[in-house]
């Protein structure tokens, strides 16, 4: 996505330093390749971190206009994938700090007044982590229908219900399915209470300590759509919480996938032959004609070990980390991303495999105990 | 606190089998010595089942009072510790019962009507969960109020505020310590929330598939407290999503812990001087008479790691079990209470820390840059 | 196993300290519940410790003497179950000391001469896994002699094979068996690795230090069946690194012994019906005759999750600890004893359960495709 | 790095289906931008193992010569980042066979006569752990060698030692340099002792039940330069527990390194005034020019914990897979890549930061206590 290399006029931090970081440093450094996805909460908070500039008087109305072109042209450049940054760009916010001061001039660094990294990091990562529960809440309740639809298609069957892998008594398919349909409105609530508990904006917390200036952040807030504005500056910089509660939700609806992928696996064997998984999510083999591989229900079942791998990631992240801010809190970003996304995925998967899922009636009452 | 053997007449499940389970399998599956923390609930559970059961016209309301005079004097040995159960016990339930049945005879064994195994537990678990929210609740509560003391005290004082243990800008004090109060306001509003997504009664589930009689599932809901009865019979018995989301609101507030414990680690040594903790949280050394090691804050730190190990545990528990009950899930209740009584005790001892801490204003002063 | 309370005279690092520890901070810092399992790797690291140093000279013959017969008898005593410990006696340390002092006098107060706790508990440690490995690896023997006389019974039975839970190609059973056996030797060879990397006595390296006078290391070592001596001090008392090797090996057989489990739950199954598990390993119901439920694999399945979260406990536990000895490394060995003792049992349950194992060859034939 | 999209002629496993895979199926099945990783060591798979199709007749000596140069000319163009796959290479090993295809005509094809898709896998990734064991053993001597540099060149220097972040005896700056170097030779040794044991060839496993044709295992092992061959089908291509070894191995040497990087933050503070890290190691604030933020350090201590979390991934993945090959297994790749790449770049940065370590020795003089 980036070309190498041109080294930044001033990196931000630079001032007394003599050396440029080493190269093996900078590897170690670098998040771009991640962070990248952060670039539209971003833009969003700088917007709006423009916007109170100028109400605080910083920016003049004219200023304003500018910087809020300069943002957009660069939000609609990274929309259709234009390639922006360098190598240099070390992170998401040096990169549209360094291009928007290419486009606009030295205004492009007046942005940075009255906002240090920490506030902004900890704004845009609220930011994305609200913008993805909605998403994620819209792909359960996309599996919700197809269960329900399912259910609705086979009202009458009825499966063998189990405990320990052993019929126990006859159930209802549509009774089954529901169980699922159940589950999930635990997790969309879940997700809702993530996005109210990390519904309160950062911005005008500076480092740690806040802001030097008066800084207008409920109207700053009402722009990002954030109901109401953190308490203390220390921890809206510091805290992570939110952030390992949404992982915990995103745990929480991989394991629920994978129980009943696992389920799907047993009964897909030709040995129960209750279901049949539509073509595309099963795999065959040239020499093995007969197999109809689970791959899709497998591959969620794995996915969702993922899921713990990012929650342990990020408790082990932040539990010994002393306050405040410490670059350390820079990894907490992959195991949300890569968390959501296998989570979406996972859902639709999921959905899409529901909705051709056909019940073997006659094995089923075969094997009938 | 039991004591040798004795074989149970009849265990529930032993039916056609010709031999006893091997001593292997019976260590194996021994449950008793954890679960028996559950014994309070259980019985709770019992009574309103009773109730329930004369309501559904199963029991007269002579046997009801029978029933529930032998509950209530089991529960009242139990309080007092009196010991009363065997090695034969493999769990708390089966104990329960075994005593019932032996002091008001063969009428014990009907309270089993009605009900399986698979939806007693997960309301007895359910219940847990419930009552042990409150009462963390109130432990942070103590440690909130014990930070707004200190904070009151100290209100004028000034610290280096750090970021990367780096002084980065003065702060006061009692900012630092409010950030503590603040970040805690979020964990008890997430156990709100598990309390309440918990708040479903399952009892009428049976082990999978419903009661086979009309079974007073509102009432019984009621007398337990429950606002709510669990939706489908399926769901209710087999997920444990409530327990997942209870083990990461306690490692929310662990890793809180454990980083204000890292701070006062680094400040109570003798280069930074900031703070003296109260000599019962510390240990010296009679070889080294300088020493101030702060134990308690090191076993804080220390202590959180176990809430990971049990959520990482449950997590994998779950993760692949099939639908719906599996063995698997008796392990579920060791993580449960590990982390509950852990995090107890280092909100007790973080609250009795932080009353008896002492800003040392001199050595802060002299450090200041 | 203890009795209330009795205040030991001096604690060890008491000193200085006007208040004894707050009741809350006794609760977070004992650990002689747990730490007891270690009775037997302490006596025998202070029986050769008192012959250290009597060879340097601090102990005379008949002091040696008089120690040795004090630490046999609190041996002996302990074997049998005696109770010797108060609730006062915070961990197995100091309750071997405070007894022996009681029962041989101030004399017993010299065998901490020369000897840190911290050198002492990583002695203890290392003994611990190193008598645990030879048992886990007899143990894993058992079970692959289990495996081979099964295989050699049904040397001519064939299966069909699985990728995905879909047959693929038809395999003997003895094969499959056999796969098993040779995971198992892998097993074997890592504790043996495991068992050499942690064969160097921590003795003599102090609190971190070093000892104050000639400590004859190499014979203290010989005495214990250490076979070299750790090289440096900070890096004996301060890493834990040869616990949590210990403990992957450990995860290594629960995950292994988990995948098989899992295979013989589905093969239990009646739609398969291609083994019985012995009466012994399956719990029934009374209400559903036909059940065979197989708790056993079940619970072999669950319990290696806490195998995890021992693991990942470990981790976090140590990742951030700062040097050298902190008192967060208490908390290293109640993983290291689960671990241990659920591996065992896992592996004694999965050994019987083989033993008994019937392969149903006209199901399996049935089955075939 | 591949451009869209043009279906395959015939994806291997497609057979008998009528539909493609859906596109949701597709993303979650994708794993190419990962496993390309391994191309190297696909490569020189195939290389050997047409080797082995020749000696066993079943490519004649022409054949063999046109099928290396094939794999030869991808190799050539892929070490110098040709883009050759095309997003409908779902993995590795489909996009270089279906170039070699493209380059070579059918006889491409003939490549996976005598090899399934499982034992390739497991070859490929034992023999990707063999070379990044060799690097990282390299990497850890260089930090080794920048220890004992460090250390002659502090020779006299003396350090508080500490306990509990509490200064204890004073220590010799080359002890405490020379503890980590200890360390690191048992790290070194888990390595190789990793190596070994994953150098066993799977080739010749097939699916999972063997070749159907006398395949020359042991000169293929040879030309890939293994030691020996696995010796059940079934146990190579199913078992993962060398991954899992590897990626504890990796675990204890990231929590180590964090450990020190601990110290080293701690030491860096101005509070403390022991160290000063190289200015390439360090970041400053245009604001707070005072400040020499040790992100380096930060950054070890913060990836140490994604080790972790490939760690709990692998395990939870693996842990209830059934037997033989699932498609869960796919997802053990990533935590293999992404901690040998964290590890690497962890050692590097700390071997440089130590090569330019400065102890200020009059700051250490004036606190020593």
């Amino acid at each position: 996505m980036q070309k190498k290399k041109q080294k930044p006029q001033a990196k931000m931090w630079q001032g007394r330093f003599s050396k440029s970081m080493a190269e093996s440093m900078e590897r170690l450094s670098f998040s771009l390749h991640f962070d990248k996805k952060l670039y539209q909460q971003d833009i969003a908070g700088s917007l709006a971190h423009a916007e109170g500039l100028h109400i605080a008087g910083v920016l003049n109305a004219a200023e304003l206009k500018k910087m809020r072109s300069g943002l957009e042209g660069i939000l609609a450049d990274l929309n259709t994938h234009k390639p922006l940054f360098l190598d240099s760009d070390e992170d998401i916010h040096m990169g549209i700090e360094r291009v928007l001061t290419e486009r606009i001039g030295n205004l492009g660094k007046k942005l940075h007044t009255g906002r240090s990294r920490n506030d902004q990091v900890a704004t845009d990562t609220r930011l994305y982590v609200r913008d993805k529960c909605k998403i994620l809440i819209d792909n359960i309740r996309g599996l919700q229908l197809s269960l329900l639809t399912k259910a609705k298609e086979y009202r009458e069957t009825i499966l063998p219900g189990y405990t320990h892998v052993q019929q126990a008594q006859p159930i209802l398919a549509a009774h089954y399915l529901l169980s699922f349909f159940w589950a999930l409105e635990r997790d969309i609530s879940r997700l809702q209470a993530v996005s109210q508990r990390s519904d309160e904006m950062p911005l005008g917390s500076g480092a740690l300590a806040g802001s030097a200036f008066p800084y207008p952040r409920k109207q700053v807030a009402k722009l990002l759509g954030f109901s109401s504005i953190s308490k203390n500056s220390i921890d809206a910089t510091a805290q992570r919480d939110f952030a390992l509660e949404y992982l915990n939700a995103l745990c929480c609806i991989g394991s629920l996938l994978s129980r009943y992928a696992e389920d799907f696996v047993i009964w897909n064997s030709a040995e129960y032959g209750f279901i049949r998984l539509g073509d595309e999510f099963t795999s065959g083999s040239s020499m093995m004609p007969q197999k109809r591989n689970p791959d899709s229900m497998e591959l969620i079942r794995g996915k969702s070990a993922r899921l713990l791998g990012n929650y342990s990631r990020l408790f082990t992240l932040i539990k010994g980390t002393p306050m405040c801010y410490s670059r350390d809190l820079q990894e907490d970003k992959e195991p949300i991303f890569d968390s959501t996304e296998t989570v979406n995925i996972c859902l639709e998967v999921m959905s899409n495999c529901i909705s051709g899922l056909v019940f073997n009636e006659s094995n089923i009452l075969n094997r009938m105990q």
